[in-house]
This record gives C-alpha cells, sequence and structure tokens, in this order.
C-alpha cells in the first residue's frame, strides 16, 4: 500500500502541498494514518506538467523524508498539475523503475493498492500487452502493469471504460488461478488536463480517498494532509472523479467490476 | 534513535540473529517497540570479526527492511563477534559514512542516543580530536565524534575510563553553549575479544539495552529480538557490561559523568 | 560489454584477485584495454561460495572503482570459488536486478556479451522461459533471460549442450525478426566444483577470454589482471573450458551454433 | 578533475546545453578529452534559477551518463542562468554532499580543480571558516571549503578580492605545511545575475576553460561541447570573466596569487 496527492488547478508550488503541511505527504511517509501500513519509505515520486506536454518525473529509491533533492525540487517547481507518491512494496522490489507515477506519452499514472496473488499472473498479464506498449515497461510492479493494459484497451480515449476493461480482465486472470486475496484499486490518472480517480476493489475494501475543492484547485489524496477532515470529501468506494478546469463530476464506475 | 545489536560468543551467522526471530533487528527497522521512533529506516550496517584482526563491515543507506545485499551476507557470514545497527538519524544526513558501526583498527562502535544541541558545539567537539584521528572522520555524526574523541582518551587501553572522560568533556561544552536539551548514550565496544556495553544518561534517560546470555554466546540489544522479555536482562541505568569468553561484568560507569 | 573474473583453487582473499594487481577487475572498471568501452562504470557485483551449497551476492549499481563496501567484502571474503564482474550496460538500465552474478539455486553465472537487436525479441525470448523460473527473473537484462531459459534446457545437468541449444533457440528468434546484429556470448558458470568458461559469437568474434593455471588455482579473465601476457592463455573463439579441482578441459562447443 | 558548463542568457533548456549536443556534459561524463581524467562518473549535479531567489539543485552519486532523473530535469527545467558538473573524486569519497555546484543563499559555486595535499591542512582550512557558514557545511571536499572561506572573505561584495584572499590563504598553509603539490583552481561563481568565472594554478597550469558568446547568451565550459573549437575562446590562464546580461569583462585575477 502506498500513500498519494494530486493536484490541479492554479500553478502552486509542489512544497506548499506534498512537503509544508502539518501532515503532507512527506510526513505520511513515515507516519501514514489511514494506511495498512504507518511507513511509506520504498522510493517515491513526483511528475508534474511544465512547459512540454510530457510531463516530468522525479523519482529514487530513497525513503521520501530523507530525500534534499525531493524537498529542493519541490520547492522549485511550480505546476497547474501535478502529481506524488509515497510507496510501501507489496512484493516487488525497490527500485526507481517501481517507484510512481508511471508516464507514457502525455498520460500519468499512479496507484494505490494490489493485485492480489500477482506472481501466480503476472506473466499471463504481462502476455496481455501489446509489443509495443510492453517495450515501455521499465519495471516489475503489479501498478505499472495495470496502466499499460488500460493503455492497451483505450486508457487515452476513455478512461473509465479501459480501466473497467482492464480491471474485468485482471479479475479474469484471477478466478482462472484460483486466487483468493483480492484486488484493490484507487489509482489517478491524468494528461495535464483531465484528471481521473479511481476507487474500486473486488472485496468493497478499496484504499481511502478524499478531495478538496477551493476556488483555484482540485486536491486529491490518500489522507487528508493537515491531520483534520474538514473540507475534505470521500470519493465512494466503487466510484470514479473526473475533474477539468474546476469542474467535477462524480460518477459510478469502473462499472462492470463492481461487486 | 536507532537499534542495535551484538553478538559473542560461539561462530554464529548473523541472519540467525538479525534476520530470522520475530522481533529481529530487521524488523525493529520498520517496528521498533521501545525507541522514540518505530521507524530506523536512514540506513544500516553490519560488522563482523572474520579471518583479520580489523573487522569487515558493509553499511548502506537504504532501510534495512528492503535490502537484499544485508539479507544475502547474513545468511553467509558466521562470526564470533559481530555487530548490527538501524538507523534513525537525528539532524544529520543519510549516508553510508553517517551510518555505524565505526571502525578504528580492531576497534568497532555503535551508538543510541544524541549530544542534544549538538550542531552548536560540533566545531569545538572536533576541535578536540588529534589530526590524526580527524583524519579518518568520514561522515559528520555526533557519534563517530564520540568515538574519535574517546579513542584520543584511551579508548583502546581503558574503554570505562576513556568514555568517561569523553562524555565529561562533550557535557563541559555542553553546559559552556548553554545547552539545555540531554546527552544520552547508549553504545557498544569491541575490539573482536572484549565488548563493553554502556548505557548512560545525564538527565537518568538512556535508551533502552538488554542482554541474554546461554551456554554459546551473549546477545546485547537495544530491544529484545523474540518480542518477550523471558530470559533477557536489563543493563542498568548508569551502567556498563564488561564481557569476554562468557565471562560477564556489570560495573557502574562510565563514572565521573553520572548524575 | 562488461569485464570479468573467475577464480578456483585453494582458498584465496578476493581482494588479492579482484583489487589489488595492477590491471584488477577494479581498475579495468575505469581502464578496461580489450573492451569495447573503457569505461566499466554501469554497476558490479560478486559471488563466492562460502560455508552453504548457494553462493552468497553482493551486487551494487555504483561504479566499481568508488564502492568502499566492495573493497571492504573483498578483504574479508575468502574462497575456493567465486566470481566478480563489471558492468558496461548495452540498452538496460543501471539496477542491482541487472548486474552480474545471477544465482539460481547453487548455480552462478555471468556474461560478457550481447544479443543484437534485444529489444526486439525480448517478449519472445522470455515467453520461453517456463513460468517457475521466470518467477525468479528479477531484472531486464539479455544476460539473465539467456540464463533462465538455459536452466530450462538442462543447464544444471549438462552445460555445454544446454547453453548451446539456448543460443540456437535465440539465433532462431533473431533470424525471425530479421535482427543483423550479433549474438556475442562470453560466459562463465559454476555450481562451486564445476566450473564452465563460454566463447562463443555468430559472426566469429566474441569477447576475449583468458585464463592461467598455477599450482594453487585457476583465474579466468576477460583481460590479464597483471597487465601482462605472460603465463596468460587465450580460450580459443567456439570454444568451452571445463574446469575441476586442477582439471581443465578444452572443448569445442557450444556446437550446434557454431558459425 | 571534473568537467563543467555555466549559462547565462535568454532561457533555455538545459538539455540543449547539457544533453544533446555532441560532445555534451554527459557525454564528458564518459568521454572527457582535455581533463586529466578521461571518466568523470563519480556523481554530478545541476543547479538552476527559477522563480526563487535561491537556486534549485538536482545532485547525485549514480555517473551521469546513466541517471534518468537527470535527462528528464534537464528536458523540463528552463532557466536563464544554469549550472551543470560532472565529478570525477580527487580523494574525498563519492556523497551527494561532495557533488557539485554548492549553494550558499543566492550563490551557486562549482570546482574544476584541486587542492594538492589537501588531507594534511584540512583541519586548519576548515578552522579558518566561521561558525554561521561552517554549519552549512555538508560534506568533506576541497571545493566546498574553499567556497565557504571566500564567503567568509566577502564573495558575496568582492568576488575577485574574496577569491585572491581565500587562494592566497590557502597557499599559505600549503606552504607551511611543505606541500609541493600544486593549487588548481577553475571554478564559476553566480547569484543568477552575475557570472564570475575563474582560472588560476600556483604552477601556471590551470583546468582548461572556454567560452562562446552568441546574442542570446554565454556559455562557460571546461570544453567545447560541439567537439570543435570554432566559435570558442579560451579563457587566458590567471585571468577572470566577469559576466551580467551579455556584458563580458575579462581581467586578471586572482592577482594577488598569481605566481
Amino acid at each position: 500500500m502506498c500513500r498519494f496527492l494530486a493536484y490541479s488547478g492554479e500553478p502552486e508550488f509542489l512544497s506548499d502541498l506534498v512537503c509544508a503541511p502539518t501532515h503532507s505527504l512527506v510526513h505520511q511517509s513515515l507516519h501514514a494514518a489511514e494506511a495498512k501500513t504507518e511507513t511509506n519509505g520504498d522510493g517515491f515520486g513526483i511528475g508534474w506538467y511544465g512547459e512540454r506536454a510530457e510531463p516530468g518525473i522525479y523519482r529514487d529509491v530513497s525513503p521520501a523524508w530523507s530525500d534534499e533533492n525531493l524537498v529542493n525540487l519541490c520547492r522549485q517547481v511550480r505546476a497547474r498539475t501535478f502529481f506524488a507518491h509515497v510507496r510501501a512494496a507489496t512484493g516487488t522490489v525497490t527500485s526507481r523503475a517501481n517507484c510512481h507515477p508511471f508516464v507514457h506519452g502525455r498520460h500519468m499514472f499512479m496507484h494505490n493498492g494490489q493485485i492480489g496473488g500477482y506472481h501466480r499472473i503476472k506473466r499471463r498479464l504481462e502476455a496481455l500487452i501489446p509489443d509495443a506498449l510492453y517495450d515501455g515497461r521499465r519495471g516489475t510492479t503489479d501498478s505499472e502493469a495495470l496502466f499499460l493494459l488500460a493503455l492497451a484497451n483505450g486508457l487515452e480515449q476513455d478512461p473509465i471504460r479501459a480501466m473497467a476493461e482492464t480491471l474485468a480482465t485482471v479479475r479474469g486472470l484471477m478466478r482462472a488461478a484460483g486466487i483468493s486475496e483480492p484486488l484493490r484499486f484507487t489509482a489517478l490518472l491524468t494528461d495535464g488536463e483531465w484528471l481521473t480517480a479511481y476507487r474500486w476493489a473486488c472485496d468493497g475494501r478499496p484504499p481511502s480517498l478524499y478531495y478538496r475543492q477551493s476556488e483555484t484547485g482540485l486536491v486529491v489524496v490518500s489522507e487528508p494532509i493537515d491531520g483534520c477532515r474538514e473540507g475534505w470529501r470521500v470519493v465512494p468506494k466503487g466510484g470514479t472523479l473526473r475533474a477539468r478546469r474546476g469542474e467535477i463530476t462524480l460518477a459510478e464506475g469502473p462499472r462492470r467490476c463492481r461487486r
């Protein structure tokens, strides 16, 4: 399990959301309150949209709480849209390539959750990813595999339907392998313009997901960064949040996979 | 604050004490029970005596819980005397040179504690270390500075008196600088033959220290590695434990510095 | 391309062969003389047989020339059989999991060479590795894939035939994909007892391979470690060297793949 | 010895100067042409001025040629003034804190050269740095010590006089210690507005330094980044280059220290 944060709105310095708040993501890397694991020290990553269509990313394997480069970059980078992620590994090694967010062209993706029994279906899951996308696979995580398969399923055109299909496929592989552990999937996707937040689990217990909207922007987080719940709303279980330029839509979905 | 373990006795694989037990040191790196901080993820180190007079050491900046090299080495290395340490940094950077244990010739030292207000007396403390020893300073921690100053004070000849003098000197610097934070010092020293364990603090609150003796060897730890207290004895506050080939002596000291 | 060294004989400290000689492997990491690339700074690894059936390994991503842990371990570890490798990456990332040697049970493998056009056949090559072995894949290199496929082909029972079959299969994939770059394969395999050295390339230009035998042991290297050629013999192109307890056999092979 | 690059002018992406050119700084990290060492693989750093008065920096210990984060950041960051540095260590460890550039408030500094016999005067040199500045010392290099001492000597007010004084002091320490190795100092300083380039050595053999001025900006480099000399001018030995908004002044200096 992991913790993450996404922002979309008026340009903000990353440090104002990622490092400075009382219960910032950097603080959560050591003291997460609502996660299965309190410590999220198996690497981290940030991604942001600057002057190019493709996002910049900085990922490293050290714990977020002790990385000077992270503090420094967050102080310098100001962006309309950015992601930040601290990782608690679930069975795959700590390497840069296994840190979130993952990038494909203009798209950026990060995940908090787990494919139960992943190692037993890894081969079959990877076999479903087309060659061209598989070439871009850099790490070994279930999260990156989900992202690549969803891209193959049309994530760039229809984020909700494509992800629903992807999760249905994975559930199929899990059932075929007789896996009883759950598939849990709380995740964020963006192309720098649209933001899509997913919260779903096959056992009805997806990781937490909150959002807070103000006049200047939208923040989506694993847990409130100010240590209190005021002003924060929950993304409902089994639901999806879509946002663009201050407009927010909550919908059901990924539908086909609901319990 | 940190967590550590020392062993002296019949040759043992490091893994049997450092990795395997329920509440092993590797487990404590993520879930320490009796420390100020639960997470000790700012690097780690092991040191052992093999075929040479000088100990081997392996230190790295990643958290102990995710380092494959550590697991691998602990499985291979078997030794009569070894140290292991997981670090929670207290104001100095995470770097290999700041990880314990520290080695000087045949001597090896590791520390759990802190010089209160260290940054305000760092210069003066370092100025007291003779050139020849200062040349061997690789990091920036208070722990390494204490070790080097104690070496200058005769640590190799008389570990108890030399450390008492060192702590008295540091307390003097602290008082002169008007520092009110405490000096806390739970530490271990060995030359591969003798083992010396210190537990002292100027405010009477030194970090925890336990030992367990069996027919085959002595284990000294920050906290019991089996998750229970049975068979473990406490090194008294303000006390010193000296051991060699199964002979254990508990003494008062470092004397001059007692409250 | 990379540089490596293997030893089999009376117990030797690794430092005496890996670090100390004039043109040691550590020196070759910065100044290789017979390699395509002078610098081999994309990580390194050592592997040795101690008291367990499975070898110990230590691998890291820093250049060998600046790693204190490597120097320290090589000074401490003494073994009858050991491998050492410095890496120059050929298209895959610098990560611990991509560093040689690779271990499977009692077997240890390292490679200097390259599958031409690897990225175009990676998928198909990986698909040939059985699930049980694929589960152990930690990195993304062609070298690890070759090792796993050879294991599937019976490497543990018949190192020469299994590798010949493996290389034939890979050549088949390359031809099917219309790849014109060569397959070059200079490699070493051991189970702690038997040592097998391969030197083959589909274009007749495999990386260099030398050996030197004395009363106390056998050293196999990419290039002589004393900077001169005296006492060193070349493993012929297209040939295989097999050794065990001082007995050396040179044979043709891997046969089916010869030009 | 090291290699570096500085830019001042119309906003440019770092990648256009640091990564893209034929003989870019990243290329020089593996194949420097005019340096004592061809390989500069002991870490790297970039520094740039964005929206804050203080520069952003990103430094790491891996070789520049294999760091994905470096490529990624250089593609995203566009700045009016930036530094980039690849390091070849001369006796001090490879750590982030030993990588250039060094930052103090708005000032940024990087160095290519060496204090001969540094270890013999390190203590005395450090003793001359005032407490407030010494608190900011993070690493152990001669370069950082020179920067801090120069700051104490008024570097922010008068870069040329302050550095001259600093170099004279260091030469004094060297003479007192009977050191015969030379002091060589090719360096760059900026506050985001003014750029100062120094090229001096007590033996008349300072590392190379070139500059190229166009309508849009000034580039100062250890060696030409396009692999040819056309359009590049040499900063004379014993000279100083000062630049601000397209205005360049070449002067003698650091005067007092000239041979």
